[in-house]
């Protein structure tokens, strides 16, 4: 069993993380500390193992560095910490007991689709991305699409077949997508769509599409308590659950 | 049994046509003509009751009123006839006894595709267009994808709800695709693919996709076939198969 | 403005339906009945001109007869009417003023989709059903899914192309899928689905699919209203949203 | 430059082969050996580096076990080797210079959609296969949707979350599919279609799907290409292309 406390357990990722641990047989969820409710302190009193962090980049760093000194591994939901953030917590594990695993992305479909984009890039070099999201989504690209499309690019980079240069000539302006390290994206806004990413990779006679469909933030439970059960193992510090899988 | 003459028999339509026509128990090839074999008097010598041009816009409009004057009915796949050459057209038809069906796509699939695009957007009146090309095709957006668009515009001012308005920021240039008519369009070019269309419509809670995938020229076949039989039926000129599909 | 009478408010469709009347500008929510709450005698009272009813086949028919003898339209999106009550229904339309509408499915898009399926069958005959819902889902295939091989079968009887006799050979029982009416049909059941489904139509050179995916309850929403809107044009009983769809 | 030789030059695999190694420019054609044009001592006098065999499993075991011994590596796209025919090619490679690469599919993206679902497989346990061929294909499933489940089932033996175990109830027989390990395959089979294949993987609140689509033969060309350069660096026997993909 492992005593598993959630700093920021009443956001809106926080208690759906509480929900997942107490679900789960062999975490015991043991510690909820909010802006309002308890401190970091508790982690120690209540013997918390591993922590998990949904709260905001202010914040986390703060909630991190404490967790580390205390021997307590912490995993972490927040985005936005900066590169500098991240190179000063690699050193303070370095020194101290506790692990830390920092991800953007746990839903696990999503960091599998992520990585074998980037493999199948390494010999299918020619790739385009199509990122469908509902309409209320006014950015475009989505950030993921663009981690996207960056992961093709490194695989491309390591590919044998070079990518086929484009013979550009758009009618209409737009219509080829945008372009972000010569892989074009395609961002689709419509009412009724949730979260959706395809990634078309083509040759000679055969395409290969990887796709993931998001539908709730459920979805990232599983990557979450998958961190907890294994970041005792993982020591110092983690960027992207992928390397939690394995691939 | 119907006797059929095909014009431009050699050429890459004309002899798949040529071919299809053999094949069919209810027609009979009894004239091919190109332009170093055989002449229009040919159709009326071997008893042409339907012929089939698949030749240029500008021997057609000559082939096409040769025909209506010899009371030959003419089934045309020949692209680029000007608005004023249809016009002419359809004003010898109505003094003569030969009807015309001119269709710029004979593949039923994709003139459904294009119907139930028009149609759906009546409904459903946000849409977007996603075609996707082998990487040879170098324009963009494709024909029918602005077709298609065209379609959709149509259908939409026939809707009840409105088109959501567009809440655009593109923090890379194209990302949204093409503009036709407020409707986006999304050009795809890889090798491996061929020719595709998906259209969706999207409305709360659901999302409506209607796709045409097209692998062989013979998807043509089908819908020449089916205007030979049915033309004879169809007094004057006609301008898209969709006519003789009752949708 | 029309005034609008919720039957069965407090259910799981009523209570949406409630909010999407009051979310209406076109639209006045003047009566909300349930179990424990109000009576018929309130639609009277309150000027009710459309009532609508989405509780359960018992009740329905009382409630729909009631309305039907006091002159008021009523929209049903109960399932479960027997063959007899329609008939029924259809005959006290023919003598009072309440004008009916029975709809198993009000969501749009599922309603168009399968009307096109319909329509392609009478030109593409050679058609397969493949519909995918959650883990949860236990009965296969789903209602829709042989409503769809049905609407393909009525379409394809009316082809003039034959479809393809099938060449079956199952290396592993139940490969090919169910069968009905000699239509395909494929049940996907997985977590993380909701309610989807392909019909896919192949000719010669190329396929056509159409798709619909419903993510949430309220894609119901916007047929609900539309048959709201149009039903006091519309004299006597009418089965089926896609008849207020002109298709 | 390597020089290769082809044995079955003139079938329908070889001759491809044959092109795809005269337009490769790190590839010399020097000997094409076919049943009533050369024989295996061309391979040795034209000083053959690397032979292909794509004939069929009788003759392909002689060749095989000729070129080992004389030193020439060999790529074998014959189908149908038995498992003591793959034993014996491994004892010989271990006494002599010959490499051999055996491989039931050289169309990369294939092998590396396999091989993607073995590994999402260990994290997304609730997998289904579609394949999708032509109406022609008589058998079903396909033998690669065969292998794919394996594949899967290899997977998910490694996978920490359990997959869900089948409620099923089939209102209609072969609606949920073939079974094949727990793993369910649905064969599509249409005109227009060529030879398809995804598979999906479902967790909660989410879908990941793995798609592959050969349209032409020559898919199978830049496999083939790929191994001829990297067998000299291989010892041994190796089944599989997966595994000079480093995948």
């Amino acid at each position: 069993m492992i005593n598993v406390g959630v700093i920021g357990a009443k956001g809106r990722m926080g208690s759906q993380v509480c929900a997942a641990v107490e679900d789960d047989d062999e975490l015991e969820l043991v510690a909820e500390i909010d802006v309002d409710e308890g401190s970091l302190g508790d982690l120690v009193t209540d013997e918390v193992q591993v922590a998990v962090d949904f709260t905001h980049a202010d914040a986390a760093f703060h909630n991190i560095e404490w967790c580390i000194k205390n021997g307590i591994h912490v995993v972490v939901g927040t985005s936005g910490l900066s590169p500098e953030s991240l190179k000063d917590i690699a050193a303070l594990t370095a020194k101290c007991e506790g692990n830390v695993l920092v991800a953007p992305n746990f839903a696990i479909g999503a960091v599998l689709a992520m990585r074998f984009a980037e493999m199948a890039a390494q010999w299918m070099p020619d790739a385009e991305v199509i990122e469908m999201h509902h309409n209320n989504k006014v950015d475009s690209p989505s950030g993921t699409a663009m981690n996207t499309a960056a992961a093709i690019a490194r695989g491309r980079r390591q590919s044998v077949p070079a990518a086929r240069p484009e013979k550009l000539k758009e009618n209409l302006p737009g219509a080829r997508g945008a372009d972000l390290d010569n892989v074009k994206i395609h961002s689709v806004r419509l009412p009724g769509l949730v979260a959706h990413q395809e990634v078309m990779f083509g040759g000679p006679g055969q395409v290969l599409s990887i796709r993931h469909d998001s539908t709730d933030r459920k979805s990232f439970m599983p990557g979450v308590v998958l961190a907890i059960k294994k970041i005792a193992d993982r020591p110092g510090l983690t960027v992207g659950l992928e390397h939690y899988l394995g691939i």
